[in-house]
C-alpha cells in the first residue's frame, strides 16, 4: 500500500474547516464503519508468511510471575522529564509527566509529576503524627492506623501544579513536547477519609475560616485553605491508584483538594491549624501569587482554570502522510465537569466538537478525540474546552490581556500545535 | 480515651440488624456528621508535644526527583501473591491481588493478577505482528506502530480469571486472605482500538460467527470468540492505566473483552482468525469448562456473573474492640452496571443497603462503603451484589445446588467472614 490511503467508500460527515469529522467515529468505538469500507487500509499491510511463521519467542518457556511488576524493557524512555531546581538546592524543582507518550486519563503513579520544595523526607509511618489544632475544642493527634478507622471516600481527579504550562507566557512559543510544557499535570484515584469527618472530630470553634496546613517536607511547605473548602470536597489522601501514596505523593499522607492549585494538596501532612485568617506563608505571598500589569499581585487563586491540550499530534510528532489522523486529548477544569471541548484544523476559523470519553467526572481529566483527514497542507490545530458552569479556555492574546506577562502562575491559554507540509509538528502561538 | 469510644450524640439511623447504620454517612463525604458530635474520637488520641516537635526527617534535605517511581520501602509487604504451578511446569502458574491490602477501585498495574500458561514471552515490538484471517476479504497485519494510527477508546473496567475464588468450591473453608482467595481479579482504565475497527478494515465475509484469537506466549493459548462480541465492546488494547501494558499484561498487545473470563482477553495477540465455528482448543474443552452433577460439562460461560467481596474486615484482621468501623469491599458483574449491594452483619437474616462509590461504570469494579457499630460480640459479615439486569449473587449452598460441587470455574457465591468475640475474623460457610 502506499502512503496515501484511498478515501474510505463513505466519509464520515465533515464538521469544520480543514478536514475535521463527526465525532461519532468514537462515540461508536468505530462500529459506525463497520460495513462501510472502513478505513480503508489505513495502516494495515496485506498479512504474508508471518500468519504461519512462529516467533522465535513462542519457542521457549517465557519469564516467571513477580511480587510487584515493571513496564517493558522497550518502554525505558517512558519516564518523568526531570527539571531539578536552582544549583545548591538539591531538593528543589520539578517532574513532569510525559503527557504524549501516555493515553487514556489514569496516571500510573511512577509517571505522576513531582514538585518538591526540599526533597521528599523518608518518613517513618510509624512514628508520622497529623495534628488538628488552632480553634477546635478538642486538639487531636492521629497515626496512620487511626486515620485508617475512618470512613473513607474515593476519587479519579487530576492535580496540576499552579506553575504548569508557565512557558506559555513566554514570548517564543518553545520547541519542547506537551509534557516539558504542561507535564505538571496528572490524574489518580484518591482515597482518603474526608477531612470534613477529621475536623469534627475536633470540633471546629465559632469564627474559624482558615486551616493552615503544613508538610513535614524539610522546607515546611505550608498553606492557608478556605474552611469552607476543607468541609466540602477535601480529603486527608492516603491511597493513590489503588495503592497506598507514592514517598514523592506525599507518603503516608497528603492533603488533597480537588480542582484547587497542586501545592495547596499539601504532602506529607502534618498538621493542620484552624485559625481566622490566612496565615500568609512564604508559600502563598511570595511564591504562588500573580503579579499584574499594575503591579498588584493576585492572592488566593486556588480553583484552576478551564484547559485543554492536543497531546497528539504534538510538538516533535512526525505525520505520516496525508490521510485519516486520530487528535487526542486532555480537558480538565478545576470548576467541576468538562461540557465540551471543541478542536479547530484551520488555527481557530472553525471549531468541531470533539467525542469525549466516559466517564466525564468532576475536577478531573477527560480525554476528547477527534477524526481529521489531513490533506498534507499546513495546518494549526487548536482544542478549547467548556467547563459546566459556562467558562471557556481563552486564546493566549485573551490571557495576556487580562493579565500581562508577568504572570508564573495559572496559564491556561489555548495550546495551538502548527503542522507542515513536511509532517513536522512544532509549537506556535497562532 | 478507652478502647471503647463514646456513642456519638446522634447516632446515624440502624438500617439492619446487629449494628448496620445508614449509608449517607458515606453518601456526603462525613459532612452529615458535622455539628452532631461526630465519630466521637473513634480513633484519634489528644494532641500532645507533637504539635511544636520537628521530626528528624524535617531536619534534613530529603530525596531528589527520580524518572520512574516505586512505592515506598515501607511498603514491601504490598506485593502479588504468587503461586507457581506444577513442578517442572516453570511458566504455569497464578499471581494474586492482595485485596485486602488496596483500596479504591482502580489496581496499580504492577499489582495486577498474572496467569499465564508458559511463561512471560520475550516480545520485541517492532518484530510482534497482529495478523487478522480466515473468513476475511483481505487478510491483514498489524504493526504496533500501524495500530497507533487507528481510532482509540478507554474504559476502565475489570479482569476476572474464571478460575478466581475456586476455594469457595472447597468443602472446608479455607483460612487464607480475600486476596489469596479471590485475587485472581483488577481494575485497569484500558485504552486500545477496537476490535470491530479492524475487523471492518478485514471485511468479515457473510457466515462468520466467531473469531479464534491466539497468543504469542509457548502455550499459544488459543480461545474462540464470539463474532458478536467482537463487533461489540472489544479492544484490542495498548495501553493500561495511562502507560503501554506490562510484560506480564500482555506485552505489546492483547485482546480485552469487557465481562468476559480473563483468559478469553488473549494476551500477546498475535493472530485472529475469522471462522464459522468455534475451534474447540485445549482451552475452552479440557480447561475453563464446568462439570455438572449429571457428568455433562459447561462450555463458554463467557460473562463473569454478578459478585461482590468484603475487603475489610476480612479474613486474618484483628477488631480493635467495639464501636464502629467501615465496612469495605468490591462489587462487579460481567452483565453491566451493579444497581445495588446489600451487606448483612447478623449472617442473613437482615440486610443494609451499601453505599456505592462514584462512578459505577458498567463492567467495572464498584467499591462500595458501610457503617457498621460492633457490639462486641460474635457477628457474620456478609454482602450480596444485584446488578441491573437484576441478577442476584447467589448464596454457596444455592450455587451448589444448581452446579453440584465439581466446578473448577465461575465461582460467585456470597463471601462471609465470621467476626469473633475475640475480634478474630475468619473464614466460614455460613
Amino acid at each position: 500500500m502506499s502512503d496515501k490511503p484511498a478515501e474510505p467508500a463513505t466519509s464520515p460527515e465533515i464538521v469544520a474547516g480543514n478536514g475535521l469529522l463527526h465525532r461519532r467515529l468514537f462515540l461508536t468505538q468505530g462500529a459506525a464503519l463497520v460495513g462501510t469500507g472502513g478505513l480503508a487500509l489505513l495502516a494495515a499491510r496485506p498479512a504474508g508468511a508471518e500468519t504461519l511463521t512462529v516467533p522465535t519467542w513462542t519457542k521457549t518457556i517465557g519469564a516467571p510471575m513477580s511480587g510487584y511488576g515493571v513496564p517493558s524493557k522497550h518502554e525505558g524512555k517512558v519516564q518523568r522529564i526531570v527539571r531539578p531546581g536552582a544549583p545548591g538546592a538539591p531538593g528543589t524543582g520539578g517532574s513532569r509527566t510525559p503527557l504524549e507518550l501516555v493515553n487514556g486519563t489514569i496516571t500510573p503513579a511512577g509517571l505522576h509529576f513531582e514538585r518538591h520544595h526540599n526533597g521528599i523526607p523518608d518518613i517513618d509511618p510509624a512514628q508520622h503524627r497529623l495534628v488538628i489544632h488552632g480553634k477546635v475544642k478538642r486538639p487531636l493527634s492521629f497515626t496512620v492506623e487511626s486515620l485508617l478507622r475512618y470512613p473513607t471516600v474515593s476519587r479519579i481527579q487530576f492535580l496540576e501544579c499552579s506553575g504548569n504550562s508557565a512557558l506559555g507566557w513566554a514570548r517564543e512559543a518553545p520547541q519542547q513536547s506537551v509534557g516539558s510544557i504542561h507535564g505538571l499535570l496528572s490524574c489518580s484515584e484518591w482515597t482518603g477519609v474526608p477531612l470534613s469527618v477529621l475536623l469534627d472530630e475536633a470540633g471546629v470553634e465559632p469564627g474559624a475560616a482558615w486551616v493552615l496546613a503544613e508538610g513535614a517536607d524539610s522546607a515546611a511547605m505550608s498553606r492557608s485553605v478556605p474552611l469552607a473548602k476543607a468541609l466540602d470536597d477535601a480529603m486527608v489522601a492516603l491511597w493513590q491508584n489503588g495503592e497506598r501514596i507514592r514517598p514523592e505523593q506525599g507518603y503516608p499522607m497528603r492533603l488533597f483538594l480537588p480542582g484547587f492549585e497542586g501545592n495547596m494538596s499539601v504532602k506529607w501532612l502534618r498538621r493542620l491549624q484552624v485559625n481566622d485568617a490566612p496565615t500568609m506563608t512564604r508559600d502563598e505571598t511570595s511564591k504562588y501569587s500573580d503579579l499584574m500589569p499594575d503591579g498588584k499581585s493576585w492572592l488566593f487563586t486556588f480553583t484552576m482554570g478551564v484547559k485543554s491540550l492536543i497531546t497528539s499530534p504534538s510538538q516533535g510528532f512526525r505525520m505520516q502522510g496525508p490521510g485519516l489522523y486520530e487528535i487526542s486529548g486532555l480537558a480538565w477544569s478545576g470548576a467541576g465537569k468538562i461540557r465540551r471541548v471543541e478542536v479547530s484544523a484551520d488555527g481557530g476559523q472553525t471549531w468541531g466538537e470533539a467525542a469525549l470519553t466516559d466517564p466525564v467526572l468532576s475536577k478531573s481529566l477527560t480525554r476528547f478525540r477527534m477524526a481529521w483527514r489531513w490533506n498534507g497542507g499546513p495546518a494549526i490545530l487548536k482544542s478549547r474546552a467548556i467547563d459546566e458552569t459556562g467558562a471557556l479556555q481563552p486564546t493566549r492574546d485573551e490571557l495576556i490581556t487580562q493579565r500581562g506577562e508577568r504572570s508564573n502562575y495559572h496559564y491556561h491559554g489555548i495550546q495551538p500545535w502548527s503542522i507542515a507540509a513536511t509532517g513536522e509538528v512544532t509549537n506556535v502561538h497562532a
